[in-house]
């Protein structure tokens, strides 16, 4: 019988630049890793945190991982169970690449591994976005989706939380970077109008309905003709300095697209190839440091395993 | 070598619930047909029109086959060839069905017929849209795209003409009802918000992104979900008489989705197989016979062809 899993789920970029709040893609790197193991006392606890520089709360029904842990251990009528938990957070605080939805993706993986639960991820969704929503406050799946499941994932509704997993063409790598500024998501939210106007959701609606197009399809092309946001990026651009000088450095260094991971500050582009996401990922690079501005960068091909089992005990 | 030939250009239904101005589909019938044949009368004429009640001008310029021909043979350098045009409506006008588009992309497939072009119909569009823009104002190919290519097509950009042509998922059929009443594109128009919500924005790209991946997998669960227009529907419904009845009496009898055709005040189902298509038309027909509207029913498969030639004499 498995006495101890350690999981890891991965960093996500939400929206994609055409979905905002219904489309998200996994990367390789970074990534939280979660522990679960049994214990002889009832119950769930968090008993190491790692990584977070004390910032995150030890009390399960607080802490984004641990909520999710609970929630689905009371889904299964297993909230009696003695189960440690440890969570080491290995990718930064708002970055905009889904940090609390990995810890909560990889919660229910952990719970899910260690039970030897034959449950489809799917079916631990809510769990692990009821966790993520003590974190965000909302009730979305736009990362927690793509950590759990890898890919690109498409919410149709977060509220029923039907998800629909998209496929990934061969080849398509995700370059980005993280610059070390603050963009509080709820600045990101309270700055876009609560209104837009018929012709730039016609606009946005082309471009989406294109995007996912060619993710069936695999038409680089036009998935480089689809990538623009016309509709949440020129409101939130301004909040991540040198966006446009990033974008256009991407754009003109072999990205299919580039836009704002999340909420931001992340900036994501899509790429052809790893050898085009390196490349890409240079002059990117670059404008930060001219800029003085610390920063990280993560260049792979897209996620498509999501949350995983990388260690078990017996 | 030709001398005249027949095309028949279906019907179309654009905007399909969730794709406003970005998304439409032929239908096998109903259609309107042109003749093209050479003259030794240099320039081109119209030379005849039926089924128009007399309402569609000759003059080329101000015809939208006429000019939609017009302007593919100065496209191609050959203004000055002589060739008469019959233009023979087949199907109502102002239904919501494409009708001017049908006679456009009729036009131009008249045209490349005629002259044994080996352009492709996608280089033939130009010419139709700004043929279709005469009669309704705007250039946009959301009817002209679906009946000159066939099937479903989406228009990234209007204004690039950026199209794609969307698979088509076998058993995939229409039914169709034409309510006699008078909504003009123009009231339709109006009567949309110029703006909408966040929110609305939100479910309506849920959906439409779910409803191409549907397309693509053939997923009829997920269809069905997904054609449920959040946005223009609800403004527009009060311009139909009885649509919601109609939509309830459809979607209980079989239809994955019923909405709005184009403008109206035409009605389209989808449903998988004929036989449901034609379980599905009964109820809808049975309400506006129940209160003496006059109306018309089409029922097919989604037309893959688009305008094609039917008859040629050498």
């Amino acid at each position: 019988m498995i006495q101890e899993v350690r999981v890891f789920a991965p960093a996500s970029v939400a929206n994609v630049a055409v979905g905002y709040d219904i489309l998200g893609f996994a990367i390789e790197k970074p990534g939280d890793e979660i522990v679960a193991r049994f214990s002889d006392t009832p119950g769930l606890r968090i008993v190491s945190i790692t990584g977070d520089n004390g910032r995150l709360p030890y009390e399960v029904e607080k802490n984004t991982a641990g909520y999710a842990a609970q929630r689905l251990l009371a889904q299964w009528g297993k909230a009696e169970l003695g189960i440690e938990l440890e969570i080491h957070k290995k990718m930064p605080f708002g970055s905009g690449l889904g940090s609390s939805a990995a810890s909560a993706a990889g919660a229910v993986m952990a719970i899910k591994s260690l039970l030897g639960s034959s449950a489809t991820k799917m079916q631990c969704m809510r769990a692990a976005v009821e966790g993520e929503q003590k974190a965000d406050g909302a009730f979305h799946a736009d990362n927690v989706a793509p950590s759990l499941l890898g890919g690109f994932t498409l919410i149709r509704s977060n509220k029923a939380l039907d998800i629909i997993s998209l496929p990934v063409p061969n080849d398509l790598c995700a370059a980005v970077i993280y610059p070390k500024v603050e963009v509080l998501t709820k600045s990101a939210r309270d700055i876009l109008s609560p209104q837009l106007s018929l012709t730039t959701c016609i606009a946005q609606t082309g471009n989406l309905a294109a995007f996912i197009s060619s993710l069936y399809t695999g038409d680089f092309e036009l998935m480089a003709r689809s990538l623009q946001d016309v509709w949440i990026e020129p409101q939130r651009a301004s909040l991540i300095p040198y966006f446009k000088e990033v974008q256009e450095a991407a754009k003109a260094n072999h990205a299919l697209g580039c836009s704002i991971s999340g909420a931001g500050p992340s900036i994501f582009a899509l790429c052809r190839g790893i050898s085009q996401a390196e490349k890409c990922i240079e002059p990117m690079r670059a404008i930060f440091q001219k800029a003085g501005i610390p920063h990280q960068t993560y260049v792979s091909a897209i996620n498509q395993t999501g949350a995983t089992l990388i260690n078990k005990t017996n």
